[in-house]
């Protein structure tokens, strides 16, 4: 299979054990996680040849970073090592009523000092049949912006098929910024991956009817949605993940898949969670594969919502569950029955 | 803002690590707790100057008890060292059908050996506002009971406005003789609060049509409960705290203030347990914060209830939430959605 | 009261810590386990004096699994030890619509090797009362098979009462030679538990209308299979448990016992789970404990019901509640409320 | 082999995690310890049939201490259950220049509230050859001196062995108290040992030119200490450990047995010390094994020496080595090669 | 007691377990420490009022580091909060020949954001004897050195003893800058500290006759390094701390002092190390302490160094000894034999 | 830099945390490790691309080792899934007088049931300069011998260069059966490694005048040792590495290199051991690494013995040190110092 390039930030997850609060904490988690670098974890964990390009400090502790990602099977080639430091991410985890809380220190990275002369993409991309990024890595830097450009406007010219998750982080960018940025480079992708409210961040394309906030998602207007993103941007796929927040320990996860003008709906999965950070990257992932591995839209969209729950169901970012477990989930009816 | 001042006994807390039983445990994790301990750091998370009086050992374990309440930002300076041992209750988590379990080694604690002339009560309420104790202190020797009167007194001479949680515990003293002795009390109370059983269980006044037992509670019989209490003693504000155990893993909290003749329901919480332990004396610090800062009757049971489900989601005793926090709880919808 | 004896293996059970996966740990969590021990383990929690007769290793591996039965007091003289090595569980644990992974890996250990000879089970049985093994200690080998028989038959002469769970696990064997061997067995067989797919794997006896995969149980058809089961054998009870998965963290749990041409049924557990496995061995334990105390079939399918659905409440596979838990749970309406 | 009786007190052991002080921790080790117990354990684990006498709280906290003995084979039959609670204590391990710190909580335990009544010794004695106890035992409270000298003179009258640690210990009782009392217990005594302080503590015989303070021992002082110790009460054996220390983390140990007017030197052990506490009883375990086992003098204290040397390699105060283990060592030149 | 100021900046410590390297680590002990930071909880343990002055930032990181502060009972309110991130450090622990690593990452951090303005000396010198800093601060930043200058001053406008500890980090600075501007600080500075490399780093006044790198220390050339100091800067007293390295676990620990034209020596420890972070904090706040409580220069000098020597044998930065222990091991022969 | 291959078993080490026994564990932890393997992550860490030949079972217990190895870069590309169990060895860690235990549980392994046919060993050397194996690898099957015999052919044709050491192990052959295919394979291999015991265990030829056992050990003796094995198999260079077992935690280290008639002395390393297992397996990387990159017989001994040294200072059988960190030990007097 040919290999699936992609492009990001990788950052230290710092987090409380159990569902301590950072107040009173004397011990954290260290795990590696960043969007992109979930991804290509994911699907090297369903089999695909996944290089992740990126910068890291040229330190023990960017040493750590590169070892987590090695350690299940992702190509680190891509990566560069750089002055800077190692952004960081302190994630405390949440429990019924009580949200989930993240902080960022990611400033003055490795990867948000790069320069386009640090990355040959004519070489990352030889090789490749994929290249996958998400609206992080332009927010990091205008470089990095430039930089997403040039990889984007490589990889058409060699006919590498460009995915991008709008993934709008309000802490890094504002939405005239993301949203003038973006359009740009969705100019070069084929496939857009957008959560429940990044179409309205990003690009003011907003589903009639559904309250974010309140966890009331109407699936319809998100057909919508995904048919004005196609539109506007020319994008062969759309799919909009739809995460129905009943509280911190239990959500309702499912997504729709556009494409040729239908619309694709997957199963709806009620999840009780282990720890949902790195969702939408399972999904991105797993819609990668599908699409790699010619699957129908149908069965691509289940095949992602299906990787997207598992993900909630296992500690830390990364997904580590292999296409034989998704497509066990597809096909059952997710009792959980024990395997021995 | 003016201090709060709180008394009672602050014991080690041992607890199974997750939801392992005593006889298979090889290690305990070690917390410090007590009723009106937990109260004061609740203030202090919320912004309030607290002040707790007690009395411990002179050794290294008290030390480590007084650290643990200095680490939130309480005012130990009320804290006075004696003979004696420090109190100790062995907490283990259920889960499900299976009840949490509660042992306590509590006798011969340093504060169950002080004599009235340890605390100056005079100048303890110096700069004071409010003062809180609850059914726990005075149950634990004849003395205190004494010290708590004169306490109550000297607060009522002083301006300072008094509350009591009733906090009955059948392990430390008989439902008659706990009736005597919180009668004299709150005679000097302004506020109190009672949990579902505790009006019935020191002052006979029972709730028509509800059964603890079964987590059935009928909240209108409450409302006289209320009415009852407030009458009798002459309340400016009663609340009563209403659990319904669905399991060792689920319940729902309410609570209802009732003031002025006029009855306030909070919302219900329905909570997924992290740990409960804590719960009442995370509302009354809510509501103690809310009076404080002079919220309506409904603001301020929304404020005290959110606190207290919060608690539910904190592994240990003592409910470190901001103000602002809990504030958010109030106005959201509890989705629990992550913030960034 | 006169003692229970069991008899099978006792595996070394390594898990990864909470909900992580194989491929993430560092560290496993170190248990020992076994069907038979499992039951001898809670029977001795009910005060029942338990003697459990197996082979182990003669090095450290062996001690510490020998030690981990004598910590909650079962008699473990009846333990060989043997050359070959100490079987291996590894078991992962699942959450919602991930489900718990079981990789065996007990080859070659020293049950397998044991000879007939090894076991003097007219002494074993001096004093015993009862006599319980399961459907995996036969599928070990060729030679266990025989020493199971022979044991039936020592039991049966001395009037001790025999207890099997039929345990199939298709890893050991097919389910024809289950099918010839457990026949044999069975016609000294008193008392037969089986869960809700046992019967149709082993004996061919399915309960028509239910779907064990898809969570469905149809309650009615398995009174025929446990009348069918008492039919064919002759056995004077049988139960049937009765799992209906939600998810891999929530189940319902039940099951009937048919005794006398009546069907009795236990009441029905929803259960949010800490740890399932062993369930089925707390339920036989229970069963063993009512009638060895001479409880009416309700009490007894009551008292093993409440005993295994506390088991999923537990970590690990030993169910360290007392016979009083048990009845507490009987008699209450499961709501878990805090035991101070 | 007949058993070993030993008679004391069995506490809960609380130790911060490694070199971690009192006042910085927040988990603790649990373990169960007290010097009779120790040496209960250790002669189990040297394969001798060890019998522990002692009185536990009836709760789960009282289950959990049991457990600790079944799990190394000790004979917990002669535990009876008393109200009272289990003694505490709290040990934080010292380091280089920083001493190890206890504090025990031990005051108002179940043993120390036991009756003459409460211990069948005529029973308890049916079988055994040996009966152990130390100089705590008769400290915890006047009851229990009187329960240690019926204990001895039964012991006497049935032809048991009795041997005595003289372990003083200055936070139970004063020195004259403690002289007086263990001077009527020695009567009954055949083998006492006696650590370089105990004999002057108690009965104020002192070795000329030692200095405890300073780690400086005089061998050939102690050898007269034995021989006036032997002379005042006829004992038939008698043992002084002496233990060197440099700092918290070395310490030399070695040992004399005085015995027939001849005095036998253990080869001295340079330790790098893993925990210390408990090597005591591991030496009169060691001790006791030698004579029941019918070693020469020299054998019996190179074997008691070895095993104390052994136990500071070992966490916990339980002395888990086989006699094989302590044999290798007496033969060994101690240079811990690895043992594959 | 008057209060001791401290001001310098507060990190986040990170470091693996035991002696695992950061490349093979999963969690990290999370830990607070700074080298003023250090000096005020030492002195705080000592019983001296300490009151720590810095900016930390607004989110609940930076509550978490105040936190740690006020367990051990240093006074917080000296710390504003600011825009900016907290300073990390990652230590990994070295053992025999492998040396303990450093990683900063401290850029961008709170204090190095501050303004002259956010400090107002003369109230935060209000009821104080005395103001400690370290070289560190100064480095942080250009605005940092002026703020130190302003403290400095202010400090001796108001009769406030000033100490310093030179404390050179190479990564903070160039040799030349640190001279420049230690020179003119030292110009208020009373009490002088610096280990045995700092003199010659930062004012080129070299120890004739040792070798640093090698751990061979010539006491008497230092003596001459601190009479320098004394004369080029007016100190009135100078300590040099020694450390003579034998590997990472063990180091020889010694200390001069210099006063009125004589030199008093410390006692030299052999000490084998549990942690060695934090050493010449410690030294630095014994000697406070020593200068504080009036000792002599050679009872400060030991006092101090045996403060230092302590703080080996604990894991982290902060020394949590009172001054008796402290005063114990001056007086005793560091035999570290256990606390009863 | 060419590729260096390794070829041998992985097993799963299972060790007790800390010092703790076998008999008193609850948690493993959980590393993978085999003598070649550690070469290779040795390498790897070194900066040598390496390639690890070996076989794992198919399951997540096989991913899982897997995973470990490219954590550290080592390249699996060789690794082929088999049927089989993944070996196990359990080790528990010695301290002072007593020695470490390794239990080995590794009959029935994937690799012992590889066929010749399962490895082609063109492919497998294309682009390598180095082959490097063990004695361990042809004594777990007769099989693994043949293939041993041919992947050292092939090298030999190819010009790859062979590395062996001799690494007898007792419990796996017998010293005769050692001997006659050990001989057979030396024929191929160019540098030949030994440790203290090997070459009498399997070769017959001794050391006059060292005593293994007692720590005892003649460096000139060693060098006829050398002398004789490179005489007799015709190889290239000879090391033998020297181990003076002082106690379990103390343990000098040094080794002698042999070549073109020179005897070579490396530094003689007194250390504090933190993990002493897989030192002479670093040594074997080291010196593959200094031949690989032209260093001198001196430098080269010197190098590997540096590393070996720092392998006894990490947790764990794999030695994560980089080049420059052994270059650092070379240059320096080992003193530990702190790098910051």
């Amino acid at each position: 299979m040919n290999k699936v390039v992609t492009f990001g930030e990788l950052m230290m997850k710092l987090s409380p054990l159990g569902y301590a609060r950072f107040v009173q904490s004397h011990q954290f988690n260290v795990e590696y996680s960043g969007a992109e670098a979930n991804v290509a974890v994911a699907l090297s964990s369903f089999g695909v040849p996944a290089v992740f390009v990126s910068a890291l400090p040229g330190n023990e502790i960017g040493d750590a970073a590169l070892n987590a990602l090695r350690h299940y099977g992702v190509d680190s080639s891509g990566v560069i090592r750089k002055e800077g430091r190692l952004g960081i991410y302190f994630a405390e985890k949440g429990a019924s009523q009580r949200p989930s809380k993240v902080i960022y220190d990611r400033s003055y990275s490795a990867i948000s000092m790069t320069d386009v002369s640090d990355f040959d993409w004519d070489k990352l991309f030889e090789g490749a049949s994929w290249f996958h990024f998400t609206g992080i890595t332009p927010a990091l830097s205008d470089t990095l912006a430039s930089i997403c450009l040039l990889a984007c406007q490589t990889a058409k010219a060699k006919g590498v098929t460009v995915s991008c998750d709008l993934n709008y982080r309000s802490k890094l960018w504002a939405k005239e910024k993301a949203g003038k940025i973006m359009s740009q480079l969705c100019e070069y992708v084929d496939v857009c991956i957008a959560n429940e409210a990044d179409a309205a961040d990003v690009f003011g394309i907003s589903a009639i009817g559904s309250e974010v906030e309140t966890g009331m998602i109407d699936t319809a207007s998100y057909a919508e949605v995904a048919r004005q993103l196609s539109k506007r941007f020319g994008f062969q796929t759309v799919c909009i993940t739809l995460r129905e927040s009943i509280s911190a320990s239990d959500n309702n996860w499912s997504a729709i898949l556009y494409e040729g003008g239908s619309v694709y709906h997957g199963k709806k999965y009620p999840i009780h969670i282990v720890d949902r950070i790195g969702g939408g990257d399972s999904f991105a992932a797993g819609l990668i594969y599908s699409l790699l591995t010619g699957k129908t839209p149908q069965d691509a969209v289940e095949f992602a919502s299906a990787a997207a729950c598992l993900k909630h169901t296992i500690e830390g970012d990364f997904n580590m569950v292999t296409a034989s477990e998704v497509e066990s989930l597809v096909k059952s009816h997710g009792t959980g029955r024990v395997i021995r």
